[in-house]
């Protein structure tokens, strides 16, 4: 079983799997990674028993339902500006309507640390050949790990978050909620497609013979999503990620109102495009410039520089 | 004076003007004008004595200082999800460490009340004959006078704000800042070049006649803006927007690190994507489904629905 952070129970009920509840006690600072205004989360490097851990703090987008609870005397109110009909305050609602979200990752590896660091990006242009030398050896080198995928797959966890499932060997998929969606808020909407081949690894790697599987994915995911939860196709935006932040390939279903930051140009590929380019062209992916961009302390960065891809 | 909202002293103080301590006591709720998921802000129609009053509720970025400071047992964690070393958290910090900010607008007008009402968006997949039929009239009838960008051209107005200029009437162009860059700090540089050409709508009307143009463009570009602000061509994304918000080409040169919403996917399209796709077919996008998101209210989503290219 893996280590379980702190697992301190906060009311003395017996031993029960009731809902835990649990706290940061035991876990030391150590530093502050990053601070991402526009996101609203901090990333911070602590540890817990003398090993890393990685704490992503999220403050999360408003509830409706409780903006409604928040209009009491119950939030404190304090000026801190006023002109005209304008005025502003620092605002302190009651603790339980006031969550946050946290995302652990422990005990977490220098890989997972630098992910999350303040890091100057650049652009790279990756040619089909440039794919082949540096980014493929890449990927099987040094990716992280796709086991947490295989374990979706596998039902081995996750099995009651599925959405919809087509088993299908060669053009089949799991669909299942983003980590970052609270199954909630609708327009918040994020889901991904995983698909059951094991042997594709990206964008690149997709030609007209994985046509009826991009399809198939289109066609049931969307209508997957109209059916679960009532938002209609033309309110999905579906894409593909390149480089995408795992190598087994997935596809993106996010509502159009969610603002995403994986939602970039040099980033985000629809899935309507990906089909129709691959129509026009077997192999659009295999030949085309594909731009993304890259942090600089990522190992493909490294990669590109050493091989003299692209200049510093 | 203005009506003061709810001055409650939480305190017993006497009269003084310290800091006063004010709550959401006697504010009626209406509705969530919208909830803004990306910058975490609630717009809220509301009553105060009867007048209507507008709340804006945002969630803060974490002052790196606090952070710090949650990570202690007041802070509490209800377990949402735990998969190999990634678990996930509903947080609850000490309510003091985790306040908001509100601004409050009173008494409120229906303006403001409209001003920050929700409006709905939609996807539209806009094929090559659908921009024929329906676009390109409404782009002829409907869209806003090119008359400031031909002031510009002329050198009537801005001349001063002009960084580079290729005064070919063919393939040259004028680089000028973005109104919405202050021009100072270097992470949000933003700039734009209108090409001299009156005859090029947008990226529709473009094929292989158009390439020397969107190449000068990318390598003229680029090099003065290497040399005026120093910013070299890997940390400048280069862009055109379809649908654009004006029907006279441009294209956008922004750095990085500018976290801008013009960049989505289903609107930004990459020069150096742009140049390869006509440079593999001439008629790349004037036959290529176009995919762009609309508001529920804009001309062109009404012409779409007119003419039955799309179903609501």
């Amino acid at each position: 079983m893996a280590v379980e952070p702190n697992a301190k129970k906060r009311k003395s009920d017996d031993n029960k799997h009731s809902t835990e509840i649990l706290s940061f006690a035991g876990f030391d600072f150590c530093k502050v990674l990053k601070n991402d205004l526009r996101s609203k989360t901090a990333f911070i490097h602590s540890q817990f028993e003398g090993k890393d851990a990685v704490i992503l703090m999220e403050k999360t987008a408003f509830d409706a339902n409780i903006v409604q609870e928040m209009l009491t005397e119950k939030t404190e109110l304090v000026e801190t500006l006023k002109n005209d009909v304008y005025s502003t305050y620092k605002t302190f609602p009651d603790k339980t309507l006031n969550g946050m979200k946290t995302t652990l990752i422990y005990p977490a590896t220098k890989q997972h640390i630098a992910k999350y660091s303040e890091q100057e990006f650049h652009i790279v242009q990756e040619s089909g050949e440039d794919y082949k030398k540096v980014t493929l050896p890449y990927v099987k080198n040094k990716a992280l790990s796709n086991q947490w995928v295989y374990n979706i797959l596998n039902k081995e966890t996750e099995a009651d978050r599925i959405v919809f499932e087509d088993t299908c060997p060669d053009s089949g998929f799991i669909l299942l909620p983003d980590m970052k969606w609270d199954r909630k808020d609708m327009d918040a909407l994020y889901l991904q497609a995983l698909v059951h081949r094991r042997d594709i690894l990206s964008l690149r790697d997709l030609d007209q013979s994985h046509l009826p599987l991009l399809k198939n994915i289109l066609e049931k995911g969307l209508s997957a999503i109209k059916e679960k939860y009532g938002i209609p196709a033309n309110k999905v935006r579906s894409y593909l990620h390149y480089q995408p932040s795992y190598y087994h390939l997935h596809v993106h279903f996010a509502h159009i109102k969610l603002d995403n930051p994986g939602f970039e140009a040099d980033r985000a590929h629809l899935l309507t495009d990906v089909i129709e380019n691959i129509e026009m062209k077997s192999l659009y992916y295999k030949e085309k410039t594909l731009v993304f961009k890259v942090r600089e302390d990522d190992h493909l960065y490294k990669a590109f520089l050493e091989h003299g891809c692209i200049q510093k």
